[in-house]
């Protein structure tokens, strides 16, 4: 089983690594970070270089596609090459997900009309735009389609998504081996339950960064 | 603020990017991936290979220092130059701080000696030849010392840590940014609740991965 990660500049650490350390434990799996140029690209926070070993051209048919977020995003609704790889690799693949602002590159391409979806939850009112319902919950499965919320979620759907795979057992042991058991030190991860302060607070740390492109 | 996250080949990748993605949003804040090499390091699964651009030489005494996981670790254990690095560092830093076995490299400096750490599971009774008293629980806090359990708790830890290091508001909206409200599909990540048939599969996975060097 191949899966292909997508990575572009700009992109959100934690949307692909998080996913990635679920699903790259399944059994017989190959995971490809894929591009649209090989070599280093950095994340949107500036630290991170990730080296790309593979371009689209490469990767043709992968079994699931996962397409992360970040506000390098919006550079990527209207690249066609990206489009059409992506549209190509969904018409076969077994899954086609994503992590975050990830679900609007995936309705740009069209991929996800007339679906129900997620994404980051300042990003969710512009997924009608696509033709796509949007659905304010961590993780969505429509059709062969898996989205996540924001950033942090990529966890939770990469261990719904490897029960799907395989089964319930070798999903609980990856889940045991990355000791995930989380014990959040604040309960401000979501909307229904930050205070408006904090929602503001955030609301201005992201202000443009997931804008239209 | 200048945060030190230590990389080496075989390093989990969760393991410093679930800190990384809380602790880079801190404001002020510049983070900073060092090994004992310039260059691309590879993860333990194989598929990420992450740029890393400064030595210890060059990141003499950060702030913060962060230590992950990973089989990998089991040769950082002897090696005298990230020990004098670590000891130097640890000497200025206002936190000392590991995820995963982690927290053996910290102990095998010397670090954690007569103070309470939490490791990977299947790794916490390692600690004790160190002198370090090993505490079952996500994140351990002693001293300028903090240490999280296996892989996907570094997250917690880092929420903790910002709420440490600026106020409790900024690491909410930090929490409300990467949308860290987790629901996991499945109730196995912690040895208290994964079934006796998960744990075997689990360290069946594990063996020899977290042995002493």
């Amino acid at each position: 089983m191949q899966i292909a990660i997508l990575v572009y500049p700009g992109f959100t650490s934690l949307d692909i690594i998080g996913p990635y350390e679920i699903l790259g434990r399944l059994p017989g799996t190959e995971v490809v970070l894929v591009g649209g140029a090989k070599g280093l690209m950095t994340n949107d926070l500036g630290a991170l270089s990730i080296d790309v070993p593979a371009t689209f051209e490469d990767v043709p048919a992968p079994d699931v596609v996962l397409v992360g977020g970040g506000p390098g995003q919006v550079h990527q609704m209207a690249d066609g090459r990206l489009h059409e790889w992506l549209r190509a690799a969904d018409a076969t693949s077994a899954w086609t997900t994503s992590v975050c602002t990830g679900s609007l590159i995936l309705a740009g391409a069209g991929l996800l009309k007339g679906r129900r979806a997620t994404s980051h939850w300042l990003a969710l009112e512009q997924l009608p735009q696509y033709g796509v319902t949007p659905a304010h919950e961590r993780v969505v499965i429509d059709g062969h389609y898996a989205t996540a919320a924001g950033v942090s979620s990529g966890i939770d759907m990469a261990l719904k998504l490897a029960g799907e795979l395989t089964d319930d057992d070798v999903a609980r042991t990856i889940q045991l081996i990355v000791e995930y058991a989380p014990e959040p030190p604040y309960a401000a991860g979501s909307l229904d339950t930050a205070s408006p302060t904090v929602v503001n607070l955030a609301k201005a740390r992201l202000s443009g960064r997931f804008a239209d492109s």
